[in-house]
């Protein structure tokens, strides 16, 4: 169902690390990859903010999430820690476990979106008002 | 536990609305006080951007969330909808659900969260790097 609801969420530990889809998909694409600069580019993101973005996670945990790789053939890229793989799969987990509980709370909701024209990005002074709102 | 893993989360149906926490607590203002500009001056928000956030959810669905009441004590507000008010309990019981299911998947990760300084904003040129990354 085009309207069914989906869930994007971010989960924050604290005020030290906030953990979302971002993140996941770079940490994903540096294990596919066992390149950081590949992943970005996979992600259209900049080298600068993928670095960044792992960075945050390194020094927000008292684990890395991904290590330099030594020898061998994958010798000279990036690969994802144990912990890195953990944190990956434990978000993949509850967004998986999510879903079925977004249809359970807001499939009902979802049955009364208008078909028809896409939704409107608020920002302000976007949308042309037919008249000036009254305060009430 | 300061660093127990919480959930930030929005709800999108389709490409035509998305529902999130601002949306909700508005709808709950709006319930309490019975008033859009009470409810966003308590959001610290201004009268029109809660004006367009209500528009938004107003011309997404089928049903309106809000209407005006009419006559008796609260004559000339606002009130939810039955239907409103079922959008904000679907909301509140989807987060009261995903809580267990946060900890369940990253309360492990969480307990690798260092003590000490606070979170970094990452943000482009925000963070003074040691030395320049090596591309890898």
């Amino acid at each position: 169902m085009a309207n069914a609801p989906t869930v994007r969420f971010r989960v924050d530990f604290g005020n030290r690390c906030s953990i979302g889809i971002g993140k996941i998909e770079l940490l994903e694409g540096i294990a596919r990859t066992g390149s950081i600069s590949q992943a970005a580019r996979e992600m259209r993101m900049s080298y600068r903010r993928a670095w960044l973005l792992l960075e945050d996670m390194n020094v927000s945990f008292d684990h890395p999430v991904a290590r330099a790789s030594v020898g061998g053939r994958g010798g000279g890229g990036v690969v994802l820690t144990a912990f890195g793989s953990g944190l990956v799969a434990g978000y993949r987990r509850l967004e998986s476990s999510l879903q079925p509980l977004a249809d359970a709370c807001m499939e009902e909701v979802g049955r009364h979106i208008k078909a028809g024209q896409p939704k409107r990005t608020i920002r302000s002074g976007s949308i042309k008002r037919k008249s000036a709102p009254r305060a009430r």
